[in-house]
């Protein structure tokens, strides 16, 4: 069941650094430049989530993560020196909601160990799954994406509240990561397909 | 006394809220981005604080504070979607001033506690009065407004400075605790009344 | 040895301070904005560091690199008040370079000391070195400069390179530092010297 897990993990971990990257080669940065985005769109979220909670980020810790990273970079790249326009295509949005649903999984359970309040858990469980897209963001100095009519964020903490509510009713930390994983993923692929978006205030 | 404190936080709170949901809604984010920017106006600076001296966020850890920070929100998507202009409404601008003082009040604490030098509990101070604000601002690509021409960041500066110097001469540190905040609240309202402003170099 | 760091240290400290704020002098800030800008490209790389690695910024608990920068400030304020166009003068260039290579060394010491992996402590180099001015740019919602057609990062993160073999390898902390230190001020100073860029992908 870990295994499980890893493997979505790694998958998020490779879709998120190729999409951050293919938005760092759009902004005309320099190489080095699209290597930051695709890496902090990949680590961004995760380390976020480490500080809040006051660990060492994982992600400046181990080598296989940012390993994962670099890969998806060269995909990138590789898309974008043989003009294939990949945004859109089915594999990476699948592969962006399987790793948003394994990053607020894991945010959620960071947020759990470290005794945060319900309200915390959701945060963490959001801010890891969408975090490293909307720093991205921010260097690009963009309104992150998820702050915009975009149902995207949205399942991330309802992934937080699904692991918080399951871990209060006894379910195993396994089983909950899990559990959340899927949830997140299939609110998530089910919002890309019928094209949910919430209100804006002006649309009231 | 504490008491008195409490309620100024809970009133900084909302009235933080409350102006990070408008500036959200302005922005034409969606109702979740509008919650966001309420929520983070209201805890942002308290989190960056907690960060800094590397303490896990009170905001995640407690429930009453997003509480309030959303109902905050609440009332803002109410002004809203009712048409009300409440922004420079005497009764915000007041609460708000009410907010920065105790914020900047609670920062300079938390710094002198864990140790910082003068010039690191002026930073916390000033950061956890306008961190949360500015943080939204950022969101929206926004220059933070507290660097432009505003009188708003240099009140909570001088809370740091006093409470420093309060608790430097020895008084206790419920005592400069709400000096502070009344300082900074007097100072603020002042600039408010008397439209201070810093000069910028090209007006020099 | 370890004096002659202490004093490329305070160099680059003025050095980014005078880069920062005349960043913000030009952005039309007022005093208080430009201060920030000079202080926070001074000392925002180190405190970005200390948060990343779980220490309380060293930037807030001495006084004197606050004093430090400062007088970079005020130095910044004096050249655009006489409106002495100080930008790309030899002397800054030259200060700023020194700055660029005493930081990344000791980001690089402080994330082997935290036992960061190879990729940590090149990350941990780069952002000591690059954090500062990357934070004040953010801050003037502009693309930090070190994410387009720069050498200026590369420098950084090729110290974090060489101090990590260095320390591999056996070599004392004291002696890497000094080593990095000079290979990223050499490298730094050439990339000036030779105008040398990092490819985009669009020139590809």
């Amino acid at each position: 069941m870990v295994e499980a897990f890893t493997v979505m993990n790694a998958v998020g971990l490779l879709a998120f650094a190729v999409a951050g990257s293919l938005k760092g080669a759009e902004a005309d940065l320099d190489l080095f430049g699209v290597a930051v985005l695709g890496v902090l769109t990949a680590l961004g979220g995760g380390t976020l989530r480490d500080v809040l909670v006051g660990r060492v980020p994982a992600s400046l810790q181990s080598t296989a993560d940012v390993g994962v990273a670099l890969v998806g970079v060269a995909l990138a790249v590789a898309f974008v020196v043989g003009s294939e326009d990949v945004r859109g295509h089915p594999a990476l949005v699948v592969s962006d909601a399987v790793g948003l649903a394994a990053f607020a999984a894991t945010g959620a359970l960071v947020g759990v160990d470290a005794g945060l309040s319900p309200f915390g858990v959701v945060v963490l469980a959001t801010l890891t799954g969408v975090g490293g897209g909307s720093l991205a963001d921010l260097l690009l100095t963009r309104v992150p994406v998820v702050l915009r009519e975009d149902f995207y964020a949205t399942p991330a903490a309802l992934g937080g509240v699904g692991y918080w509510s399951a871990t209060a009713a006894g379910v195993t930390a396994d089983e909950a990561l899990l559990g959340t994983a899927a949830l997140v993923f299939a609110v998530r692929v089910l919002a890309v397909r019928g094209d949910w978006r919430l209100p804006t205030l002006s649309a009231v």
